[in-house]
Formats: C-alpha cells, sequence, structure tokens
C-alpha cells in the first residue's frame, strides 16, 4: 500500500495506531480524513490504498459506524488489525485546576470510557461532545471550553498540560483498528489469522442464531467476537458481526462458511488476516487440513467404485 | 408511580415517549433530567419513582449507556417498555436555506441515523455534536449554529421552522424506550410479557453461548434480542443483554433463569413487563404451565413410591 | 446379478421377499443357504453376486447376526431393499387340535413375535427352538415335535394344515431384507433413496453420539433409523448402524459422511439404494445440490479474489 | 426380599450371577423359571419378590425379551445391576474328540458369541438350539446330541468334560444381569448410581433423538447406554432404552426427567439403583444439588420481591 488514510486529526489514537502499521514502516503515506464513512469512501474510490479505522474498543464495544459502513455499499476488506491501548488524560491550559473547570470537551466515546471519573469530580453536566478528542484539545487550546479528555498526545500537539492521567474508568483499555482495502487475491495465511463476516439469519425464527453457531462449532472453529446489530428495518430484525480463528484458506473455515451462505438471507465476507496477538488456534482432533483432505479422498472412493 | 424522570431536556423523543405511559396518564409528574446515569441514580436514590430512559433504536441499535448503568450499580428493575416512532426534520431560523447552512447541531446518535442523507447534501463534515436533539434547537435558537436535527416537536418549542423533513435514512424508525423502577413484589403477568437480563459467560471458551441460548431453547423459551458488551475487561469478553418471551413467573422462563443460573459466572434479572406489541407468545407443546406442572407431578410420584 | 442367496431352506419368508427382486424377474437364479454368515461368505468369494438377508423387523428389531457380518470383514453394500408383510400360523399334521399340542418348533425370532399368543394358550413353555421355521415345518412332518410356527406358505410345502392363522402379536408386522452384493462404480440414483453405514464413536465421552447426530442434522439429513451394537470390547461402547435420506452423490450426504469420517473413529460405508416405500427427502432450504453448488462458487471466488 | 427368580434351569449364568445378589447372602430362595416373561410376570403376581434376569451382554448387545417386558404391562422397577464374566467351553461325553462331533447343542446366544470358532472347526452348520445352555448340556448328557456350548459349571452338573474352553469370540465378554422388584418407596442413593428408563417419541420428527439427548445434556447428565427398540408399530418408529448416571433424587437427574416427560410422549422410569461398578458420575460445574438448591433460592427471590 502507498497510501494510507486513518481517521483525523492528527494527534488521536488512530494516529498512533497507525504509526504500527509495517506498511507505514515500509514507506506508506499517512494521511488524516474527517470521519469513517470519508476513510472507507476514500478507499472504495481508489483516492488511497487503504483505511485504518476502529473496530472495537473493550469498553465501549464496537464503533458502529465502522460496521454499518463495512455491511452496505462496495465490498471491502480488512487487511490486518492492531490493537493499542488507550489512556485519557484531563487537559488544560497551563496554570487551571480542577476546580475552575466549567466545561470539559471531548468526544462521546471518552465521555462514556471516564463517566466515572467524571462523576466523581462533579463534571458529568459539564460534558460538551466534540467529533474527536484532537478537536476537543484544540478547542481548549482557542480558549472554547476550560478542559479536554484526549489522548496524551494531544497535550504537546496543542499546548495543554495533564491536569489529571489515565482518568479512564478501566485500566488496560485497548481499541482494535483494522485496515481496511479494496479485495484482492489470494491472501497470506501465517497460522494465526482471524476471520470476519457479516451473516444475516434468513428467517425470523428462534433458534436461528444457534443454527448460524452450529456451523462454526460443528467444523471446529471457535468465534473470538459476536456482535449483533439491527439491520434498520424493524426491532427484533438483527444482523450478526463475526471473527473466527482461522483464514478462508482453511478447510474447516471455508466449509462453515459455505455452510452459513447456504443457512443465512446473506453473508458478506469481510476479510482474513493475521491477528494481532499471534495466537494459534487451538484445533480439534478432525478438523486439519489434513483431516479435511483425508475424508474427500474417502468419499471420492465411495462415490467412485463404492469403497 | 408519583413521579417519573425522563431524558431531557423538554422537546424530545423521550418526552413525547413519557406522555404514552399509563402512570403519566394516571397522575405522575414527569420531570426531565440531563443524563441517563443521573436518571437512574435518582431512581437509585428514592428522589423519582422511576425513569423512562432510551433502550435501544432500530437503526442505532442499543443505547450503550442505558444498558451500562442497568448492569451496574444497585439493581433496578424494567416496569414497561414503550416504543415510539422517530423523525428527524431539519430545523433551521426562518429564512434560512440548505444553501446557507455551514454548520449542523444535533446528538451523535441522530447524526448517526441521517448519515446518508447529510452526505446527499454535502453537510456531512459540518455536524457539530451536542448532547441532546433538544440542545441542538436550543443553540440554534441562540445563533450558535446554522441548523439543527431534531425531533419535530423541538421547532414550535424553540421558534425554528423545519427547512427539510423526516431526513432520517431508515423509514419507520422506532426507539424503545423503558420505564425503570426499583425491585418490587410479584409483577402483574399479562400473558404477552417479556424477560430481560444480563447473563456473563462463565468460562471464556468457545460454545459457551451456545449452551446460554441452549437453555432456553430445551425450555421452549423465544429470545427476542440478543445484544452483547463488553465487560470492560479486555477484548472478546462479552456479557450478553437478552430479551425473551414470557413472564419470570411462567414455569419454562423460571426453569431457563435457574439453569442460566448456574452456568452462568452471573445473571442480572432486569425484569418481566407487559410487551408493547401486546404479541403473546407461541408455545411449542410440552412447555405450558400446565405441562410443567403434570411433569412435576409425575416426579413427584416417582421419588415417594416409584410409579 | 447372475445368482443370488437367500436363507433358506425354501418356504421361509425370506423366499417370499426374494421372488420379489427385479433382479429374479430378470432371471437370476435363487439358491437358500443354511445361515446369514454363509450367505455373506458366498457373495464375498464370488460364488454368488448378491444375497437377500434379513436386516430388521418391525417387532424385533434389528438381526444382530446381519449388522454383524455386515460390520466386519470384507466391505459389502446393500444393493436393495425389500420390505413384507410376516404373519405366522401355527401347523400341525392334519386331524391334530390345539389342545392335544405338547412341543412347538419354531425359530427363536417366531417364537418372540408370538409370545402373548402363547401364553395366552399356555404354550410358552412347550416352545423347542430350530434354526429356521421351515425346519420347524419339516420337524413337523417328520414326526418330531406336535406342532409349528412358519409362514403359511410352509404348510403346503411340508404336507401341513393350519391350526390356528396369524397368531403374531402385532398386527402388520414386516421385514425389511436387504439385498447385499459386492463393491461396485457408482450407483443409480432415484431421488428416493436411503444410506447406510455404520459409525464408532472416536472417543467414549458423554455427547459423543449428539456430535453424530449434528453432523447429520447441520446438513439438513434426516435419519430413518439408529441402532445402537456393542463393539464386543466392553460394556459402554457401542456402535451405531445409522440409516439416512438421501444418496451418497448428494452433495448433502456426501458432506454429512465427511464430517462423520472426521469425527469418528471409523465410519463403514454400507451403500446408498433405492427406498422400498419410493417417499422422497423433504429437503430443508439451503441443502440441495443446487444451494452447495452455489455455495462452492461464492467460496472459490472469496478464495481466489476476496470477493 | 425373601425370593428372587432368576432365568433357570441351574447351572446356568443366571444363576452364578445370582448367587452374588446380597440378597440372596442376607438368606433370600433362589428359584429357577422357565422364561423371563415367566419370571417377571411372578414378580408382578407377588409369587416372589425379585427376578434376577439378562438385560444385556458386552458381546451379543441387549436381551430383546427384557426390554420389551420391561416396556410393557404393570410398572416394575430395577433394583440392583450385576455384572458377570461369561466364558463357554465345549462339552462332551467323556471319551468323545472335536472330529467325530456332527450336531452341538447350545443357546442361540451362546451360539451367536462363538460364531468364529464354530466356523473355525467348521461346525458352524452342525449347531442345533436349545432354550438354555444348561437344556443343551442335559440333552447331549441324554445322547440327543454330539456336544453342547455351555457354562463351565455345567460340566460337572451333567457329567461331562471340556473338548475345548473358553471358545467365546470375544475376550473378558461380560453379561449385564439386572434384579427386578415391584415399585417401592424412596429407593437408596449410594453416590455411585444409574438410572434407567423408556423414552416414546412424541412426533416422527428428524431431530427427536437429539431433543431427548439435549434434555440430559442440557443439566450435565452423562447417558451409559442408548438402546432403540422397534415399537412394534411399523419401521421407523422406535422407543429408545436409556440408562444415565445419578439418581432419581438428585436434582438433575429429576429435572432432566421432568424435560423428557414433557417432550416424549411416554416415559416409563424403571428405576435408580447402584452401578456394579461403583463409579461415581463426573459432574459438570453448577450441576450439583447444592447448584440447584442456589438457583432455586434465587429464582424464589426475584419472584417474590424483584431481587
Amino acid at each position: 500500500m502507498h497510501s494510507i488514510a486513518y481517521l483525523g486529526p492528527a494527534g488521536t489514537f488512530a494516529e498512533a495506531a497507525a504509526r504500527q502499521l509495517p506498511e507505514v514502516a515500509g514507506g506508506a503515506d499517512l494521511r488524516p480524513v474527517a470521519s469513517v464513512p470519508a476513510a472507507l469512501e476514500a478507499v472504495r474510490e481508489g483516492m488511497t490504498d487503504g483505511a485504518l479505522v476502529p473496530l472495537e474498543n473493550s469498553v465501549e464495544g464496537s464503533v458502529n459506524t465502522t460496521l454499518d459502513e463495512l455491511a452496505t455499499g462496495e465490498h471491502l476488506l480488512i487487511r490486518r488489525e492492531v490493537i493499542t491501548p488507550v489512556t485519557f488524560d484531563f487537559l488544560a491550559l497551563e496554570g487551571r485546576h480542577l476546580g475552575d473547570v466549567r466545561t470539559v470537551a471531548t468526544h462521546p466515546h471518552a465521555a462514556a470510557q471516564c463517566r466515572r471519573w467524571l462523576r466523581s469530580v462533579e463534571l458529568d453536566t459539564a460534558v460538551r461532545l466534540t467529533s474527536s478528542t484532537a478537536d476537543a484539545a484544540a478547542s481548549v487550546a482557542k480558549g472554547e471550553f476550560d478542559a479536554a479528555i484526549a489522548a496524551p498526545l494531544a497535550a504537546d500537539q496543542y499546548g495543554l498540560v495533564a491536569v489529571a492521567r489515565d482518568i479512564g474508568d478501566a485500566r488496560h483499555a485497548v481499541t482494535r483498528f483494522v485496515l481496511i482495502g479494496r479485495p484482492t487475491g489470494p491472501e497470506e495465511r501465517t497460522g494465526a489469522d482471524r476471520t470476519s463476516l457479516v451473516a444475516y439469519i434468513a428467517e425470523d425464527h428462534s433458534g436461528a442464531l444457534m443454527e448460524v453457531l452450529n456451523e462454526f462449532a460443528v467444523r471446529g472453529v471457535n468465534l473470538t467476537r459476536i456482535e449483533s446489530r439491527p439491520t434498520g428495518e424493524r426491532l427484533g430484525r438483527y444482523c450478526f458481526f463475526l471473527d473466527c480463528e482461522g483464514h478462508i484458506a482453511d478447510a474447516r473455515v471455508g466449509e462453515a462458511l459455505s455452510g452459513l451462505f447456504r443457512v443465512c438471507s446473506e453473508v458478506r465476507y469481510l476479510g482474513s488476516y493475521p491477528r494481532a496477538d499471534h495466537v494459534a488456534p487451538q484445533q480439534r482432533p478432525g478438523t486439519t487440513d489434513a483431516d479435511f483432505s483425508a475424508a474427500a479422498d474417502w468419499l471420492r472412493g465411495l462415490r467412485s467404485d463404492g469403497r
């Protein structure tokens, strides 16, 4: 990839994550864009080769915009994942004290992740929302608000100081970013891969989700994430974002996906890519590629000459 | 209930929903509060008898703050649900045209639900976030922003006019509000009830979710909603918000909940209450209260004298 | 097939069943043999092209000798099934009355199927076992025993008369015979086929049978019969004789069998053949050959160019 | 129990098994009876307190007569199980050699279990069936047949010698006998118990057996045996004889049985009794009596005051 868009402005967690990409180390340009939809549109239209966008956070859960943008429109694929720690600092102009603060600017997700701390300092009703934590810092620098909740690296960037550090409610919070690209030829298999997809349940019957899960279970494919999202049609209609262990080139993953394709009204493949944690799957006996291959040979024999 | 808090300010969808409550028709006072946490805290501390808060939207999905507040802290119960249509108007001061608009104020959820329309009029990067759609309308009235995306009823309230109407991306969008109260004695059973709970998976093994779903399936209890939320500990650890058909007083629901209690690390009961759509459950043969009672009699006979 | 062995002697139900075979109508010779093992050995050694042997009876259940002979030794295949009604007559020499009878000869299965009647006439302890119902009739003709329980057609053959007719405990009893042959090239698919096999559970864990059944269920393949048999190693170790709807050439049956092959310690295929009742399978949506083929195309696309 | 009937005549494996019963050691009389139905009828009519009958054999499988007699008629219960090794000797009059033998008397089950040996000495077509192995030995003593396959203890009893010893095809073959009694008050729980029952599937749908197995699996109750038997109505209609770990007084077993009662057309309880092998069940977390009791307390709280 020659150019990669990320959710800007500069100074957000997204930039920190983007700097970890081997593609960037390899010389790809980084460009900030204003929103997730804008980032993905830039990929779809060929303005950029990739886009790094947040997919989920260990505290706040999924980033709905990203999910919804991946689930609709022209197909895009996840090519890589990056998991970065998220810590929030409480930033203000030099000399400002906590007791002076009347307004606190931040992004809604950051506000949500610092809810308990904000309540403890009686600032929960002082929050003013901005479209990014970097914007919040910028607006404090401009004097529009008294303080910002933002990434530590925003302090330097906007000439602020940390009045309080690491104020997030959860220790060890992380955000999982994904690098999105256009569909492409056979993807590299590392042996410690993840596969993502969206499944739309065919019929509105109870038990349909169990059937979907069973397509994975029966082939020994572990799920690492399940996330329901409304389809927008009406309450009670969901699609499911699923991450599973393994690569689409794996026999068991391929057969599970084919099974899904047959029982679901729609399946959208979102890519196979290396796991950021390099954890290789625990494979149940009978589910390796060699096992599938032996079974196929056996079946071929039975079909051709009865043994 | 004598007093009911709702997510204010006045002029939001929440107020419209609250006005549909029989408790309000029966004389309960309505009071706006600044946030969902504040509303639930008011109930917990006995400052109000109930709080009407949004739980999920047919387009945007769950309201995470509500889920997280119900899942932690002192136990509260859902006592009632209200489902209201959601339509968005594009409001501005009299005389303003679409072409003049540089900034659009609105709540993040409203922005998300009007994403496509905003892009079509090239205003997707003009959005400024406010903490409610009513706040957005108010800030336009004060001249802080050019236009607001808000509920139709906010126009009158803040002296604005609709430049465009019903601009939401999804037709027939609805929001499901729930009336929250403190735990209380046996709840009324109407025959068309819903039961809500949060289940924490005991072990981090693949298939754990299937086990949870199976506890319902084996007793013929249909699920109407499943929503995963991170527990905040780390990526890949979820709890599940589940809604099922039926009432905790139903034998099949009680046995399913007991089964959950045994296989989960924690189950938090969130209440049984009448369904807003009055749909009675379709019951599989062998799962009525009479069936459970006959089985219990049979078992008692076997245990006491072997037949 | 030019020659077909059947479980003799002449005058048994097996001969009646054999006469229904299209192969016999087409000119194949019929030869009685002394036992099921002898019949199957004759096929294995090429002394005969086929053998018609009983597999199960609607009252007595499976014929263990047949199951055990099919499950071990050189592979043989079921080529056809024949279902024939079974009625028993109580035969004696002319002039003999029920009150005179002190000994009743018959085959153990026939004795079992007439248990209730025998008790009602107080002859349950008078039974003497013979190796076939025809032998029983022959021995009565020779004066060795007073009466025989045998097929109606044995009366003429051995010069006996029916003292009582249709004395079986169950109305409408039938026996299912199967025509066994050596393994052979691709088998004809009629659209109303059955497939038989023996599955040996890999691990001795509870739930292993559910896993086996699930391999069929997940591909929408209905089972028409399940029969456990001890493996002979020790109590609690079973293999399972399974009949399912469909033909090994069907995509869903092939994938189910491959799945079994992977999870079982051994699977022995026993053939695909036309159902005697000509009932075509009810196929769940998503499980036709066309559905499997569409899923395979989709997967191929994803694997080669990501969409 | 004061008197116990067993499947005679004296000198069979059944007598050997009966002598192991603590009831016999405690002074109960043993009486041989002619058949399993006669033995169970004697219990039903109060002529004897108990009957020891064979239930299954590690080689030949279930004893169908016993299953069918337990499944119909007035209810009886299994009170105890005894597992005894089964070895067969080839008995003849003193001075007789294998080469001289033209006829071999034995019971059909014994013939089946010595099939391979009989073929190896070319005596497979020499078999003549008798109603017990003791009868076979007696008939050889009387000179009616040349040799008998029988229990070793029959040699002394009938004045025969062993021409060949331990000729059964399977090493370590065992037969499981059960002591049957009339239904009675609460049964002793030892902590290493087994529970037996017959389940009739309600609907003839594929997957019905999986539902039945699931009622056990979901409550963590392991099955130790599953045996299908035709109901006698028509091919393809089965009932299932199931043995599970645990005692009917166990909470998980009781709930599983109640579940079966609700989904099956009929369930016949056949008793809870100590396992002959004294193996205690491996219990999954969440399935002990204490777990069930804690869940019941929790549910009671929710139902009465909402928490």
